[in-house]
């Protein structure tokens, strides 16, 4: 028997994965939560009393390197595999989690006299303290039109590598000076895996604004930024992007004792959470979108060109799989804005019914909300509560909800706010096909899809394609673990390519939702309407979102500044 | 001493107050609830099996003088007033509310062949069966460019008299033929005291669309709505129509018995609940508006002379006190916004907190509103949950809340809905203006005013106008006995007009919210965010409300014809 092992570096926890290489079954799990979690507030014991500002969020390396020891022996000890059988080694992370180290990849944090410098710590991808310096960066973009702009919706995010590193340089030169090397968490535990620094092509890609074609930014554009920013690549960085599926190196000795594996076990470059879902469903072709659904969304979906789609998160080739153009897209807020509507405007009624009949919230909600049909509420929303990712990359956006009665209940908002967001993802799909990107069906996973039946309906019904739900619950984990048996080739019993992985391990898909005519005439209709608001609040013949939220930070201002 | 007697005949019972002629001070009050209430589902008994179909709603007229039997003795024992001390009688009542009666005044349901035909009985004011007859009505008034339409704001009300006079011919023709009167159940009640018909210019001019200038519709109006229609008002109502103050008779011998009253006891005719408000709070001359804020609120002002500003209910000569044009304008819903909010959107440890503090929801929720500034909810609401009365008057259009995030919580949305209907009374306000018809001020009553000091605060920074609220919690029944009283005239120790009336006896204002200028000019800003969504949504550029209900109302249908 051969096996491989995957572990995706989540926000809270590690989870790893031991999969059978020839059927792609999953034989056993195991999760270690991380001891410091994420450092929103302080550094950790001893240094609690380093305070962070607002919007930090930090982690601390050892934590990922903590996973490793906590999990991958279980997973041997549980299943009574021999560790000989394990042929390979993926991993996946959030992303764009971010460090400095030294050139021999020690981070600064667990430097003497570098630890009670915040900045010297994992910036974890939702560290949003960069906004600043992504403002200058988008601002010199733009000024200058770099070509590489469209790629990514017209606008580089906070949370990406660059605006990460600047926000070091501005605030704490002396931990970038100290930087030899400023690199994406996931590129760093290979590092530690296997003595090997690589750079993978998605979050070089994705994040750190690569191309394969053309490589990254110049240095002019660095240096507009800042004089000592113009060598960040070649002093901090690497040029050399190594493609996904590519065997990053061998399982050290040392790392060898940590895991229980034998050392010289292959190891595969890092991933992304989201992107490595995509081959872990089974998709490894044009034509399928991927959508990665939890209190966001992601959407993936592979194409065989270069097309500037609009609003899209970024566009890398091999940033999926390699051979393809990678496309992704994004909804800012999707199971948050249910989350939001039952935590904030849910009457005592629903909260009794859902005690006394034994379900959730959510399910007694859908259960309502699934006897309206299209329509039926009166009600139509945009799904902007979080602002708008894709297709318009605007956070200033926010949430609508028009058609209100004194009729209007409960069920009725939950089903619009489902709705919405399955017109959002629509408005995705219709932008990728104007851009030329096939999608004609949509592979869900992410674990919204197994909680809410309901959106999967809506969903398929809105957007007039099927809805597959993925049959792993931890498709990120299985997708590393088909990057890992790749990484081994055929040759050690794996294979030779993610397309080969994917074609035996990945499992059929759970359930598939497919499009009911008559809803789906009734959703072309409000999907029109959904359009023609969306265009008026997000293109700027109506900016009162943005006026709104002007005057709320004015007026929150002058309340801070009033005398208590 | 001399009193007066008023009697506010209301939806669901009658209340009765004994004043002061000298100062107006209130000595007892006694309610009556109608034996038979709101008759909405069947006919009383023994008549329960006659059932009513949707939308209807009656009433028994034996209610109405039942009420004065159970109020009017109280009040003079409980004070131990002398009868011969009670120099004047008025009344007021909801409306269009209207009845079919014999030559003598005899209610048709009263008569045993016509008992069980619910036609015969009293239509409530809010009877919303004559929809399709209203229809007709505007249809028609329309293509023959009726001159009276722009008074009423281009649209005929189902609940108005017409209306429901022309749904009797419609589906009781036998009722109709048998009618030899078709009136006011206000005026009924005053020719039930006095023996005397009469009809009030408030109720001629608001509901049966009749001008001092003008008089009523020409017959070929209604002759055009149906041929048997064409004398109604010659042959069961009356040309003579009297204006507000004038006496309508003494109180006859029958009614002295069931009041307890001397016979020959002045009677005012009778008025509107709303109308009789303003001379209540002390508003006889041009310049103040008055708001009678409830479920929903009615805003009446005086002008010197007719203008036609938009979305007017109606303006009428002597409508509301003799010798002023009254100006009468609406907003559907405004106590009822935000009782939906508290019934249907509003979260358990809300809940948990007001029965913790022993408050209400809304107080709990004001407060909590009380401590954001303007423009800090960083939302903005239409205020059209059940359509928009004036100045738009169109029932289809819908309620609208723009600018959430996950951050909303319920005292945001709370304020939000709070200052959209302060901003739906600016938009009124505005349109008097520009019409030549001033609003210096406003006086608040009806019961909401008592009831939300933040709603008063918000309209006073919103309308950049002071808002007095009432003293009297019953001002329509204060209003009713200063009419009273100027029945009587001078020489019997009455007034000989309303205007000497009310600055005697009306009440100064309980409190005064005056408007602080700051939060005025960020209210500028955003009531013009208000008045671009109004005009967006409201007047055409943008009908997706009108669509989704549309939408809804195919839906909901198909569902009722789906099998069970």
């Amino acid at each position: 028997m051969r096996y491989a092992i995957g572990v995706d570096f989540g926000t809270e926890s590690g989870r790893a994965v031991l999969v059978d290489v020839a059927t792609g079954a999953e034989l056993a799990t195991a999760v270690h939560r991380y001891a410091n979690g994420v450092l929103a507030a302080h550094l950790p014991a001893p240094d609690e009393d380093v305070r962070l500002g607002p919007d930090w969020a930090l982690q601390d390396p050892a934590d990922y390197l903590a996973t490793f020891r906590a999990t991958v022996p279980r997973l041997l000890a549980d299943t009574g595999v021999d560790p000989a059988e394990v042929i390979g080694i993926g991993i996946d992370f959030t992303s764009c989690t971010m460090l400095p180290t030294t050139a021999d990849g020690t981070p600064l944090c667990e430097l003497d006299d570098l630890r009670r410098e915040p900045h010297a710590w994992v910036k974890l991808w939702k560290h949003h303290a960069a906004q600043p310096e992504a403002d200058r960066i988008n601002e010199l973009a733009r000024s200058t039109g770099e070509p590489w702009l469209p790629r990514y919706g017209g606008r580089i995010s906070s949370e990406w590598f660059y605006a990460k590193s600047l926000q070091i340089l501005d605030e704490a030169p002396a931990v970038y000076e100290a930087a030899d090397r400023l690199i994406e968490a996931a590129d760093w535990v290979i590092w530690q895996l296997t003595g090997v620094e690589t750079r993978n092509s998605c979050t070089a890609g994705y994040k750190a604004i690569w191309s394969k074609a053309d490589g990254f930014p110049d240095r002019a554009f660095f240096a507009g930024l800042d004089p000592r920013f113009a060598d960040i690549v070649d002093t901090k960085m690497s040029r050399r992007v190594v493609p996904l599926g590519t065997r990053a190196g061998e399982l050290s000795v040392e790392a060898a004792g940590w895991t229980g594996l034998r050392p010289g076990t292959p190891v595969a470059v890092a991933n992304v959470d989201a992107h490595v879902s995509v081959p872990a469903v089974g998709v490894t072709a044009p034509g399928t979108m991927v959508a990665v659904m939890g209190t966001s969304t992601c959407h993936l979906v592979l194409g065989d060109r270069l097309a500037l789609a609009e609003g899209m998160c970024g566009v890398v080739e091999d940033g999926i799989v390699p051979g393809s153009f990678g496309y992704e897209a994004g909804q800012s807020a999707v199971g948050d804005i249910f989350g939001w509507f039952t935590a904030t405007a849910v009457p005592p009624e629903v909260h009794d019914a859902a005690r006394r009949e034994g379900l959730s919230l959510h399910e007694v909600l859908a259960r309502d909300a699934a006897r309206l049909r299209p329509g039926e509420s009166g009600l139509l929303a945009l799904d902007w509560w979080n602002g708008n990712r894709s297709i318009l990359v605007d956070v200033d956006l926010s949430g609508l909800l028009i058609g209100a009665t004194l009729a209007t209940g409960p069920a009725d908002i939950y089903r619009a706010l489902l709705e919405s967001t399955a017109f959002g993802t629509r408005t995705i799909i219709e932008s990728l096909e104007a851009a030329g990107v096939a999608v004609d069906r949509v592979v869900a996973c992410g674990g919204l899809p197994d909680r809410n039946e309901l959106l999967m309906q809506i969903s398929a019904d809105v957007t007039g394609r099927e809805f597959e739900v993925a049959a792993s619950a931890q498709a990120p984990a299985v997708g590393s673990a088909m990057y890992g048996a790749v990484a081994a080739g055929a040759a050690s019993g794996g294979y030779d390519s993610i397309q080969a992985a994917a074609a035996a391990m990945a499992a059929p898909g759970a359930r598939t939702y497919r499009p009911d005519r008559e809803a789906s005439a009734v959703y072309d209709e409000l999907h029109r309407e959904y359009r023609t608001l969306h265009d008026y609040f997000g293109r700027g013949p109506n900016d009162v979102m943005k006026t709104l939220k002007a005057i709320r930070a004015r007026q929150a201002r002058r309340l801070d500044a009033s005398p208590a």
